[in-house]
C-alpha cells in the first residue's frame, strides 16, 4: 500500500459503532440531546461488535473446564481461544502467560503478590493508584515526577544505579551472589494527561540493571497497539472495561516464572490440582503451574470473551487508522482549548509530547466539579472531575494553582483537596466528531457566557439548583 | 392464600425462561436435540429476565462513582441500588456490608484476608476447595466428615469446646482477656451431594463459643432462600454465575467490623480516600471504611446489576414455588436412579436428608468420564464428571469403592485419582421436566444396553472414538 493510499484510508476512517451512541439524555435547559460519552479513560462504551459477539454467545454459555456437555466444551474452547487471541493482540513471547483477572487493579495486585520476597519496586509518584499502591509487601522506592520523557529515563537510571551501589547490594555482590530482584512499574499513557511514557527506553534501562518492568497499559491498550516483545517489557496489565469490553475482566500477561513460583493469588477450585487430608489432620495441596494457578473459581467466560472480541475488532478495524483518527480529535480538542485563555491544560511533558485521547484541564475562576456538572446538565456531555485516582500527580500538576472549591466538591473530599480538582475529557474509537465539536463549543460558551444554572452539592453530587436558573 | 390454593399454585409452577433453552446440539448418533443443561452446580444459564435487564441497560453503561455525566450517574445509582437489592435478598441486618467480588472463591479469599491475625478457623474436610483452602494465614482445624447433620453439630461443638479448654485459651482466660477470635466456615448445600447442612444450629454453636460463622451459599442461594438474620450467620458468600447471572460478579455480605479493620483486599483507586507523598519520600494512604475499601478498581457494573436482577427475579417468581418444583425434580431423579441397581448415589447424610438439585453418583462397571461423555454425545445432556473441587469429600464418599478408570480420565488427574471420579447431575429454576426425564431414561439405557460408541481421551477430553461405533 502506498503512503498516499494509506493517508487516504486514514482520512475516511469512521468511529467504530458503540453501544449507547443514540442514547439521548435530558438537558436542564429543556429538551434532549444525544449523550456525548467523553469519559473513556474511566470506562468506555462496549463496541457494538463486542456486544453482538457476547449476545450471540450468551445462549451457548456453559460451565468451563470440567463439564462434559457440548456447551461446556464449546465454552471451554471459547475461553482458551480468548486467551490465545489476547496473547496475539499483545504480541506475547513463547512462554508468556496470559492470566485473566477482573481489572488492571486486580492484575497489578496479583503481580504484587507474586514478586519475590526480597524484591525492590520502583514506581513513579505520577502513577495511578492501581500502580502506586499494590506493592505492600515489597520495599518501594517512589520516583519523583519527571518533567520530560528523557528525565523519566534519567530518574530511573539514577535510582537503579543507586540500588547497584547500595551497601546491601555491594554486600550481596561481595558474597558473589546476584543483587536481589527488582521491578519497575510504569504507565504507558497517563490517565491524567494522556501523555505517553518512554516505555521501551525505560525497559532497556531496567533490564540493563537486572530489573524487570511491568507496563500499566490500562490507558495505552485502548488507544495504541501494545507489543510486549517489541517494547521488551516483562508484563502488561490492562482492563476490558476501558478497551470497549465492560464485562468485568482484565489481563495480566507476561513472564511466567515469578507467577509459577508464587503462592496462588486466590485459593480454591481450579487453581488446585490435588487436595488431600494428611495423616496428621492437615491438608496437602498441589497447585497448578499454568495460568489456572492464579485463576481460582469459575472464570468470567463472558468477560474474557468480550476482551478477545475487542482485541480482534480493533485489529481488524486497523489500529493504525484508529490511532490516526484519534490524533485528529486530540488536536481538535487541544486547539479548541488553546483558544480559551482561562483554560489551563495539565501536562507533565509539555506541548510536544505524544499523547492519547485523555486531556485534563482546569478553568480559571471555575470550580471543576461545577464546570463538569454544567457540561453534563446543559450540554449532555459526560466528563469526569476529581483527582482521577492519581492524587500525587494531580497535586504536582496543580500544586501552585489551587482553585476555589466553590460549593461543589468531590464526594468525601477534604476541603483542601477540593480546590485541586480538575476536569478530564477522554475519548476513543467510538467518539464521533460531533461530540468533540460540542465539547469545544460548550467550553467556550461556559467560559464566555457562564452557566445557565447554578449548581449545588446534593448527596455528594454536583447538581443543578432547580429554581436558580440564571436565564 | 389458603393452603389448597398455595398447593395448586405450586403444582402449576413452570420453569423460569433461561437463555439457551432452545439451543440444539449434534448427537454422535445422528441428528440434533435441544441441549439439556444439567450442570447448574458448576454454572447455571442466565435467566432470560437477567439477560433482558442487562441488554436494556448496556447502552446506558457508564463509568461509575466520579463521572459527572448523566449515564455515569445513572450507572452509579444502578450499582448502589444493586447493593441494596442484594442486601434485601439476603435479609441483611443494619450495619451489614455487601461487598461485590468476582465469585464465591473471591469472597472467601477476601474474608480470609480480613480475619484477625490470631483467628482460629474451623472448616469441615467436606467443603469445596473454595471454602477449604483460602485460610492460609490462619490456624486451621479441619473437621472430619460427619455422617449426619446432628454429628456435624456435635463435631463442631467438640472442636470449639476443645478450643475453650486448650492451654493457650486457658492462659488467655487466666489473664482475664477473651479467648481469641474464631471463625467457622460451612457450606449451606454440598456441591457434591446437594445435601443441606444444619446452618442455623451450627451458627448457634459457633456463637455460644464466641466464634463467628461464614456461610458458603454458592450452592444454596440459587436453590433456597437465604436469610442472614434468620440463620444468624455472620457472613454469606455466593456467586452470580450459579444464581443465573453469569457476568463475573459475586457477593460477600455480613458483619462490617473485621472488614473495616482489615487491610484493603485490593490496593488501588476506589479503595483509597486520600494518597499523598510524605516528606521522607514515602506515600501515605487513607483507605475507605465502606464496602469500597475492598472493591478497588472500576467495578463490574453489569455483573453486579445482573445479580440484583436475578435476586429480584427469584423473589418475584415466588422462591417457595421454585423450591417446591425443584424438589419434585429431585424426587424424580432419585426415584429414577433408585431403579437402577448399578447406580450408587453419593450421600453423606443418608436418604432422608433434605437436599437441593445436585446429585452425584457412580455406575458400577463404568468409568464416570466415559458415562458423562456418553450422556453428552448420545443424548445431548450436559453433566459433569470429576472430583468437583471437593477432593477430600469425594474420596470419603467413594473411598472403599474405587472405579476402574478405563481409558478416559479427568484431565491431568493422577492414575490413582481417576478411579475416584463421579458423575454429577444438577439443575434448578430453568430446568424443564423433559431434561430430567431424558436424563433418567438415558441412565437406564446406558446401563442396560451400553453406549453406542466407544470413548477415548483426546486433549484431556473424553470423546467418541469415531469409527468405533458399537451399532
Amino acid at each position: 500500500m502506498s503512503v498516499v493510499t494509506a493517508a487516504a484510508d486514514r482520512s475516511i476512517c469512521s468511529p467504530l459503532p458503540v453501544l449507547g451512541k443514540d442514547v439521548t439524555v435530558p438537558l436542564v435547559t429543556g429538551g434532549e440531546v444525544t449523550y456525548a460519552a467523553l469519559d473513556y479513560a474511566a470506562s468506555a462504551p462496549a463496541l457494538q461488535r463486542v456486544w453482538d459477539d457476547v449476545a450471540a454467545y450468551a445462549p451457548y454459555y456453559g460451565s468451563v473446564h470440567r463439564g462434559a456437555g457440548y456447551l461446556s466444551q464449546l465454552s471451554t474452547d471459547l475461553f482458551e481461544n480468548s486467551r490465545k487471541a489476547v496473547a496475539e493482540f499483545l504480541g506475547c513471547r513463547a512462554g508468556d502467560q496470559v492470566i485473566f483477572t477482573r481489572s488492571t487493579t486486580d492484575s497489578l495486585n496479583l503481580l504484587a503478590a507474586a514478586v519475590p520476597a526480597d524484591c525492590q519496586v520502583f514506581v513513579y509518584e505520577t502513577e495511578h493508584h492501581a500502580s502506586l499502591l499494590p506493592w505492600r509487601d515489597a520495599r518501594v522506592t517512589y520516583l519523583n515526577a519527571p518533567r520530560t520523557p528523557a528525565q523519566a529515563v534519567e530518574t530511573l537510571e539514577r535510582a537503579l544505579a543507586g540500588r547497584d551501589s547500595s551497601p546491601s547490594s555491594q554486600l550481596r555482590s561481595s558474597r558473589g551472589g546476584p543483587i536481589g530482584p527488582a521491578l519497575v512499574c510504569v504507565t504507558g499513557a497517563s490517565n491524567v494527561t494522556g501523555e505517553l511514557w518512554p516505555v521501551k527506553e525505560l525497559a532497556a534501562v531496567a533490564h540493563a540493571h537486572g530489573a524487570r518492568i511491568v507496563l500499566d497499559a490500562a490507558q495505552l491498550a485502548p488507544h495504541h497497539p501494545v507489543d510486549i516483545d517489541e517494547l521488551d517489557v516483562d508484563w502488561v496489565a490492562f482492563s476490558g472495561h476501558k478497551l470497549y469490553a465492560p464485562f468485568g475482566s482484565g489481563v495480566l500477561a507476561g513472564r511466567s516464572d515469578w507467577l509459577q513460583d508464587a503462592e496462588p493469588y486466590l485459593a480454591g477450585g481450579g487453581a488446585s490440582r490435588k487436595v488431600a487430608r494428611r495423616a496428621d489432620g492437615g491438608v496437602d495441596v498441589e497447585w497448578h503451574s499454568t495460568a489456572a494457578r492464579h485463576e481460582a473459581g469459575s472464570p468470567n467466560v463472558i468477560g474474557v470473551y468480550s476482551i478477545a472480541s475487542a482485541c480482534k475488532a480493533l485489529t481488524e478495524a486497523g489500529f493504525d487508522r484508529l490511532v490516526a483518527r484519534e490524533q485528529q480529535l486530540v488536536t481538535r480538542v487541544r486547539e479548541g482549548l488553546a483558544e480559551v485563555p482561562q483554560v489551563k491544560v495539565l501536562s507533565l511533558f509539555g506541548d510536544d509530547a505524544p499523547r492519547v485521547g485523555v486531556i485534563s484541564f482546569v478553568v480559571e475562576g471555575w470550580n471543576s466539579s461545577h464546570f463538569a456538572a454544567a457540561l453534563s446538565a446543559e450540554y449532555g456531555i459526560g466528563v469526569r472531575d476529581g483527582l482521577f485516582c492519581a492524587h500525587p500527580l494531580v497535586r504536582t500538576l496543580l500544586g501552585s494553582d489551587p482553585q476555589d472549591p466553590g460549593e461543589c466538591g468531590a464526594p468525601e473530599a477534604e476541603p483542601g483537596e477540593r480546590s485541586l480538582n480538575a476536569i478530564r475529557v477522554s475519548f476513543g474509537a467510538g467518539t464521533p466528531d460531533e461530540h468533540i465539536e460540542r465539547f469545544v463549543r460548550a467550553v467556550k460558551e461556559l467560559v464566555s457566557e457562564g452557566a445557565q444554572w447554578k449548581y449545588r452539592t446534593e448527596d455528594g453530587r454536583c447538581v443543578p439548583d432547580r429554581g436558580t436558573a440564571q436565564v
